[in-house]
């Protein structure tokens, strides 16, 4: 078990350094800052922080493997015994610049808690302006990861739970045109074993750049104006909404006394509140507004 | 019980008209939008909005007569009995241009269940840039209204309980200079007539202008630059993180279906969060930073 939670922490590790590599490919001449930290309760971790690209305004790629002991009530809502826990994992957030570049987060993470081992994780998009095309690139490089590891990768599922976690229900849509999310993989009472279950994450947090890159490509020549970037910075308003008010692992760091800056990196640079901001019918607006809800993106039967 | 939540309602009303009338004789030119509104649950409002004016960047008052039921378990945090609720306040943020002017909020309140009616509120002061006078001043006149209705009117209590309430745990700061801040006044258990609350109410919301309009001319003229104009928006990212992680009146609003403009018209115009802000030992944002905690501003006696 323990080699198993140290073997994805390195994996982890290796997959921030390859994530940093491509997206500074793509934003040549943008640096990645390397920021280690100490967590006083046990473990640490690596910031790497990239601001001010020409490409990405703000991305943040971290990786931590921390280890201590969780609150009562807390540690009550987990798998396994007892309120020690281990955890590690890559989380990262990337703030375009253009409005017609689409926002991304992916995670993933390996939890040991007693006896219990678990995986979480997933990748996400949420775009300013929809490019059906990307939507459905995205879904289809991280449906095949799902579906080489069939049946600990199963894409319905992991599809339909990011939906259903990456909403905002004041606002009633979600966050973006999502992507896959699961939690709790290979703990107890799961029918796939850890190690089946860490195959498959390998993959997927792979696919994650083949899903991502080409998107970050296709729409960087694209042309706005000031009205799509103001556009872009209300919306990121929605995406600051959903972090604090709902994120799981947003309000876990700040319970489980994280550190801050690692925790609230996935918070955008440029961001606005206006009063009752309405997309015009028939606006490019109201068309990305119109498909912030479950869709097949990759019309696949779902026949569960 | 019903007529004085009516006189509280309309009183309510009233205030909103007069702190925007105060607030556009400094901002001249600039007007308040009126957007009423109806809740589908019972009752609705009135949302005054300014937004782009040249010393206001967006200021929110809201005025609102709600009622209803209560969720079961939200009910039974709150005293009187039943689910059944009535709620009629003015609430309001402004968010100034200039970084030397202070934001503010002020909030005042009446709520009904069962038999239970009660008075809530207060006003606190958020400046980017410390200004002792500020701070005392506006201290000052809540302070004064409050002697003028003791043993009601408790400036001691009423400051303690806004330190502990405008708290950020993950940063370890206040939100702000502070002010004073109460809830449940007048509700059983409390020793005073609900009357005499209305009548502490009513004059402390007629202080918060004379609180807050002349730290608005005294700092509107201060010359500012870029850069501190940047650490107003990443300060107003603070803002953001108390009101959407621990407000209660916030995700009050948002768990009862309120309406989601009104309750989010809180939230600044343009913010940013950027990673790792530090403040320069010896510098003017250090010396904000060094003060985000309880302070007697007044200097008076505390023995309890």
């Amino acid at each position: 078990m323990s080699d198993l939670f140290d073997r994805a922490a390195k994996f982890f590790l290796e997959t921030q350094g390859a994530i940093c590599n491509a997206l500074t490919e793509v934003d040549t001449g943008a640096e990645f800052s390397r920021d280690a930290w100490q967590r006083p309760g046990g473990g640490g971790g690596v910031a790497r922080v990239l601001e001010g690209g020409a490409v990405f305004e703000k991305a943040g790629v971290n990786w931590s493997s921390v280890d201590g002991e969780l609150p009562a009530e807390l540690a009550s809502t987990m798998p396994g015994e007892g309120t020690a826990f281990q955890a590690a994992g890559v989380s990262l957030v990337i703030h375009p610049r253009s409005p017609m570049v689409p926002t991304t987060h992916a995670n993933f993470r390996c939890f040991t808690k007693g006896d219990a081992v678990w995986f979480g994780g997933g990748a996400d998009l949420t775009p300013y302006y929809l490019f059906r095309e990307d939507a459905v690139q995205f879904h289809h490089e991280l449906a095949m990861a799902c579906d080489r590891h069939r049946p600990v990768g199963d894409y319905d599922r992991f599809k339909a739970w990011c939906d259903e976690y990456f909403y905002l229900p004041h606002r009633q849509e979600t966050r973006g045109v999502g992507g896959v999310f699961f939690d709790y993989l290979g703990a107890k009472g799961e029918p796939h074993p850890p190690e089946k279950v860490f195959d498959f994450v390998r993959d997927l947090a792979g696919a994650f750049v083949k899903a991502y890159v080409p998107v970050v490509q296709r729409r960087q020549p694209e042309p706005y104006g000031d009205a799509e970037r103001t556009w872009q910075l209300q919306r990121r308003g929605r995406y600051v909404e959903f972090n604090l008010i709902y994120d799981r692992g947003t309000l876990f760091g700040l319970k489980t006394n994280g550190r801050v800056e690692s925790i609230l990196m996935s918070l955008p640079p440029l961001t606005r509140w206006d009063y009752d901001v309405m997309a015009k019918p028939g606006s490019r607006e109201a068309e990305l507004v119109a498909h912030l809800r479950p869709t097949d993106w990759l019309a696949r039967s779902v026949d569960h």
